[in-house]
């Protein structure tokens, strides 16, 4: 024992376990008035922020849910699901926030599986929840979101109507962090390609540093204007759910992503900060003109899940809107990397720099250890921009494992990294980029095809809005290129002509050999659904 | 066991200890090329920062020095003491910076008590230090910095010269965070003000914190310019020694507080935040004006240790400064509660706003807990501006204790709260005002008389420049009010003229009885030394 280690150490006035909840109490406390919620004309003070939160944790522990019990809610952008953000918790509880394009299986295994003791729905899903209660076949706490800016079909399926639930509860409920912050808080089902999905657990240390990772990575302002465009089941909102509220910023709600509301409520709210998935930068830029309404200030936009192509980035920043780039995954708390920018950046021609935004980066301040490896020996390739290997990842923003999968997490974490199924390049200057998942690349003549290269050609040509390449059997080659190609509106390619295009830009080995043209498929989380597209090539 | 503590836990890939030491190799690895370190001409890159702190890491294990020792440093704010900041925990050391002010006998036993194993220090301190290495009486390894900007006396005490030292390291020393995040990092002793310092332990986790707290509370900007007009000796710099690498800023050496240069650096470098205590502002304010180079931006400066003066605040701003209020002690790793703007002030009369940013505010959103209560009972006083309670805090920020002092750990920690010995009271709107340390208050005739009031009341003098008041002992009252006043260059004011303005702004009884002039006695730290005017108070 070295002189420092003696009558030292940690007790109750030196240490509290860490947690992403106690960001509320403080906002609450120091910005009482200050506007937390917006959802239409409703305006949520943080005084009102806290005692809703504290309501829910109170309603909740009042009918028997606490320590370790599963809360899941299938939930759009609204008030209560931000309220559930601090007030599950507060209960001791997990959230379990369900994807919200699900199908009535997947959402009937998810409430199995995760054991749910009780759920918060939305009457838009009705059509879905309804039956999956059934298909769950036990009984369950089940309270209605019934939203007055919701006035589609669905009916009420539970015993409560959620305000009605908080008004239930105490607004002094006396919540208390959890015991040790490596306690659970949420647990987030993978948007699995195929068989069921996993049961990613996250915990109050990482949830909490990933909020603080993204305020720094991304300067996130005090009293940011923060519009839900991402959906909050997607990693938490990749813990902007509780990265908003340590700033003490605005929490902007939204039900889905209407192109004409979002423009509208930039403008009206000075929006400063927003994410999403490619798909919703689509979204904006292909609206109608009349849709678009005008701001006069910039707006920072995060996306990942796949690089924005530099037409997207042009296209987003005549509108107003400041892209980056970042990488993450559910298993990670969201996100992990950001293409942080570098000052000799700016001098270079917009396509340049675009290529440099297209690389998904380095890791955040609060991310122990990112590196491009081989996933068995741990040796990593050479920072060459050619080398492929698997993106590891370390720290402690890594998820606790997969719910009652203790094989699927000994596997994830094999040499003490976790190890993302995701494969690219390490750049000389240290930036890594993804090539591919490890199921997607396609194999050729022995040739690795990334496939992700392949769509990058074909998303620059004019007449392509989207493009998707996955691998087609081929008993001479093994496997060739298919891809998957959704023209602009309007716009007219032929297969040769694309084809002929990826072979001006491409190895001709890599060329697509297949072109298939209409709508893609997405996830809900706006990825393409790849799964989808292989059995259709196969099946040509 | 519930349902999410079966198989999920932390483990190498989910789980790494905090420190900011951390910063270094991110920033490095991401911005190999900006400059961190910039001093006199030279300009030290975040490759050569993280390289010159590995060889002194490396350097430091090759003399034996490692694990639990600690390695003293007597320095200005020189690129050897950021080095130090990194490098002496990278070798898993303690650094223990001195106050550069102190006397030979405080030195001698600080290196004593700390059990130091190594001391780094500069030419300028030989007069102190050679005689403290004496009186300490056993040999260490003493390393000497002999910084070209420094052309004063002094010998070299040591052995080797500090670059000579660093090239014995090796560039790529393997350094290992902590085994765990409670292990300590730092030892700072507090300014005593009678019998000796004590030894300030900080850890690992909790200065990893207050640096992300500093980002947070300040909104320190990405690629901060960071003019070191504080002294890093003073509690690491505010922890900005680590926030500033945080950020991948760029840390402006300065190695005292010359207005010349402090205003030529802020110009030449677009410095953007600096931090000083009150003397800092005092001396900008009255510098000559041909000194006060222009700037054609806004210098963000944080003060603390007494509440700026409504006309400090306004003479800053007319320079280009904005001063934000905070507070905190070296037991907390320095800064801990800020006077967080609120957007109601912004249409206050300047007078106004100035009274709400004298208040020392609330916790910072890394601190658990912040109450202005008895301590005894550790009940809370009514939020009325009016009733005196100690300010407790409460959490990670909190220091390990006491070196070789249990008992006044022990006493610091009652109840699970650190007692700062600070009275204050709390405004409604939760905003916490410092009235005294417990030791300064007066009590005359059963009243107690807040020093810092009365001191507030003649600052706003128009003759005077600083005042400071402590208690004389008085056979008939107990103890009477005694102000000690520094008046303005060419201004004039009598006794009279002082203690009647004094009765026109406070109760009688709170008016001074005695006043004495001359200048003021400041500690290193720019804090008053009242104990020596209590001294002469009592001897009048």
């Amino acid at each position: 024992m070295n002189l420092f280690e003696s009558g030292l150490g940690f007790g109750p006035a030196n240490f509290t376990p860490l947690t992403p909840v106690a960001f509320l109490p403080r906002t609450a406390a120091v910005h009482p008035d200050r506007v937390a919620v917006i959802h239409g004309d409703r305006r949520i003070t943080y005084r009102d922020f806290h005692a809703r939160a504290r309501r829910l944790a109170s309603a909740l522990a009042a009918r028997g849910i606490g320590a370790g019990d599963t809360v899941s809610v299938m939930l759009p952008n609204v008030p209560a699901m931000l309220d559930a953000h601090y007030g599950v918790p507060m209960a001791g509880a997990i959230l379990n926030t369900i994807n919200t394009r699900l199908d009535v299986r997947t959402v009937a295994y998810i409430l199995g599986h995760g054991e749910a003791k009780a759920l918060i729905t939305d009457r838009e899903f009705a059509a879905v929840v309804g039956p999956a209660l059934q298909q769950l076949g036990r009984r369950l706490l089940v309270i209605d979101v019934d939203d007055p800016l919701y006035d589609g079909p669905g009916d009420r399926l539970g015993e409560i109507e959620y305000e009605a639930f908080l008004a239930e509860g105490s607004p002094d409920f006396d919540w208390r962090p959890p015991r040790d912050e490596s306690q659970a808080i949420a647990l987030n089902y993978t948007s699995g390609t195929t068989g069921n999905p996993k049961g990613v657990v996250y915990h109050h240390r990482g949830t909490f540093l990933v909020a603080v990772g993204n305020v720094l990575a991304w300067d996130l302002p005090p009293r940011a204007v923060y519009l839900w465009t991402l959906p909050l089941f997607h990693c938490n909102g990749w813990c902007y759910s509780w990265a908003v509220t340590l700033v003490g910023g605005t929490h902007v709600c939204l039900r889905k992503v209407d192109p004409a509301l979002v423009f509208r409520l930039i403008a009206e709210h000075r929006v400063t900060n927003m994410c999403g998935a490619p798909t919703v930068l689509s979204i904006l830029i292909n609206a109608p003109a009349e849709q678009k309404a005008r701001f006069d200030h910039v707006v920072d936009i995060q996306t990942g899940g796949s690089s924005p192509p530099a037409k997207v980035i042009k296209a987003m920043s005549e509108m107003g809107f400041r892209v980056m780039h970042l990488y993450g995954l559910t298993e990670v708390h969201g996100p992990s990397t950001c293409c942080e920018w570098q000052e000799a950046w700016d001098a270079l021609p917009a396509d340049e720099a675009a290529a440099h935004m297209a690389r998904q980066g380095v890791r955040n301040a609060v991310v122990a250890g990112q590196i491009v490896a081989d996933p068995k020996t741990l040796a990593p390739v050479p920072a060459d921009g050619k080398t492929i290997g698997e993106v590891l990842l370390r720290g402690n923003t890594v998820m606790l494992g997969y719910l009652k999968d203790p094989e699927a997490t000994e596997a994830a974490f094999g040499g003490g990294w976790f190890h993302t199924g995701d494969l690219a390049v390490e750049h000389p200057d240290g930036y890594m980029e993804i090539k591919d998942r490890a199921k997607d690349i396609i194999i050729s003549g022995g040739e690795n095809i990334s496939s992700i290269e392949v769509e990058i050609v074909l998303n620059r040509h004019p007449a392509v809005q989207m493009a998707a390449v996955v691998a087609r059997p081929d008993e001479k080659w093994g496997e060739t290129p298919c891809a998957f190609v959704q023209l602009r509106p309007g716009a007219e390619a032929t297969s040769d002509e694309l084809i002929e295009y990826c072979r001006d830009n491409l190895p001709h080995f890599a060329a697509p050999r297949t072109v298939v043209f209409g709508p893609l498929p997405t996830t809900a989380t706006g990825k393409i659904q790849k799964y989808t597209l292989r059995e259709q090539a196969r099946a040509l």
